[in-house]
């Protein structure tokens, strides 16, 4: 397909909101909105960020869930994305319109809508990039933990990870665990409705993108502060517990695994209740304490430091 | 350089805006604006949108200045920008420092800030993907334009593309031709002023990337009129001139050859006086008038069309 095509067939049907003007202008137009803006980019390329195996509609998801993901840990409702796709030759018409009923699918389930982007033909590899938008006039930040607060995370640890290396033939999962994990490593849950709630109750937040004891790194450097998290209140899935059991080598999946885009958020202890009955649907699991010290620290059951292997996925 | 290093090092300080919370968040932040925002993308892969043998420099300001052209052309004054990188081996931190430098010259020449991004490495081609936002309550579009409007450019036509030609050693021109040309190529002009002066006056707006011709034609079906241009009104440089002279081959690249980023605009024609004396740093010329009926004609000095061989970049 021309890029005129792609763009007058499949596009402009995915952009009906009034600010992409129909894809037809130099940019799109969002008339002054009353909250703040919340803007993320991420940007993915077959090989580094997915497995090239991946079909259209597992590309798409994990594309744009990724940047909603980044929007949930800023508290925002997502309002729109840019759409910057670099495309190889093993993208087809039907590849093409397989990723744009995905792209649309998920419009409907988030409320989003595609504003405008850009497309070019016979790259290399295939890459995306998204820029989403979101709304919030309370943006939750890294940097406002607190000595004392409770540490906590959505869902659960380490399973697309383990979703990886069963598709890659590293390990073999039996089902149900394998059909599950796969399913994690390509469809991630962007916490959003968790993320909108937080903004009246965490002191801090971010999704958990490169590993927990990395992120945890990160969130405790920009509220200057520590950590100490207990290995056995890590959540853990059914397959993560196979895992552990049969998958030794694996063990330290479940705190230094990227891909997992749950929310790592801290709060007062005395919140819990109330977020819970909030976000009945979404599991959190208090799993450590924000320290005085400038230390980020998991202990296991004897309180002894677990020295992490593999201190998570350093880009 | 590690993702992180870079980070640190090169990007944090050239993301000083409070928007771009340090880099340090999930996201950037944009509180509430009492304007309208004006979004684009535009990916640029070398080999496909610039030559490998481009300074990092170059480089850089090429894929900030063709997504700056978008907001000119939209009326908008600049404001922040998204950049997704995907970096080769080839970019060392040489690389690195000279490029962010060179944006650092276009964020106090433009009074833009970087408000975040991604970056990715080992990738097989370095793609720069910029999605930029500006402010107007009054956007320009491509759709309102009249019948008996006057179409203008601003600048001269066909200099980056006889640049890009020289560059590959298509053509040989003399200097200061050569300079001239190869400067057109690397260094567009967004004609921001421009843009902001003819909010008030123009009926309609694009900038010219894909060739005059192609770009009209997109104008006209935004507008549903048509278009009556005449070639011995179209504006070149010194360098066009000498091209058109001596390079026979060449001649149709003052209406077909792409990036210009020269605004193509319509307006009643009573109109030039006062936006000549509002951006009278930047050259307009009226090249022809909107017709009612759809066709975009290019007329000789004699009256009969022109039929132009090559009708322009189709991505």
């Amino acid at each position: 397909m021309k890029e005129r095509h792609i763009i007058e067939q499949l596009l402009m049907p995915l952009a009906s909101s009034p600010w992409a003007l129909g894809l037809r202008d130099d940019a799109a137009y969002l008339p002054s909105l009353p909250h703040g803006i919340v803007i993320t980019t991420d940007m993915l390329q077959e090989d580094i960020h997915f497995l090239r195996t991946g079909t259209p509609a597992q590309i798409a998801h994990k594309a744009l869930a990724v940047n909603l993901s980044d929007l949930a840990a800023m508290g925002a409702q997502p309002h729109s994305y840019q759409l910057a796709l670099a495309l190889t030759d093993a993208q087809d018409e039907a590849w093409l319109r397989a990723f744009c009923a995905a792209l649309e699918t998920q419009h409907q389930r988030y409320t989003i809508a595609l504003t405008g982007g850009d497309i070019i033909r016979a790259s290399p590899r295939l890459t995306l990039s998204i820029t989403a938008m979101g709304c919030t006039d309370a943006p939750l930040l890294r940097s406002n933990a607190r000595v004392g607060d409770g540490i906590y995370v959505t869902g659960t640890l380490g399973d697309a990870a383990l979703g990886l290396h069963h598709a890659r033939g590293d390990v073999h999962l039996p089902e149900p665990y394998a059909s599950y994990v796969v399913e994690r490593y390509w469809y991630p849950s962007p916490r959003l409705s968790m993320g909108i709630a937080l903004r009246h109750y965490a002191t801090s937040a971010m999704d958990i993108s490169d590993g927990l004891m990395v992120d945890m790194r990160k969130l405790c450097d920009a509220s200057s502060v520590g950590a100490r998290l207990y290995y056995d209140l890590l959540p853990l899935s059914a397959a993560g517990h196979y895992a552990q059991r049969h998958h030794a080598q694996l063990w330290q999946h479940c705190y230094s695994a990227g891909d997992d885009y749950e929310l790592l958020f801290t709060m007062p202890n005395l919140y819990e209740a109330d977020v819970r009955a909030l976000c009945p649907d979404v599991a959190i699991t208090h799993i450590g304490e924000i320290t005085c010290d400038a230390s980020v620290m998991l202990l296991d059951a004897n309180g002894a430091a677990i020295n992490p292997h593999y201190a998570g996925y350093e880009h």
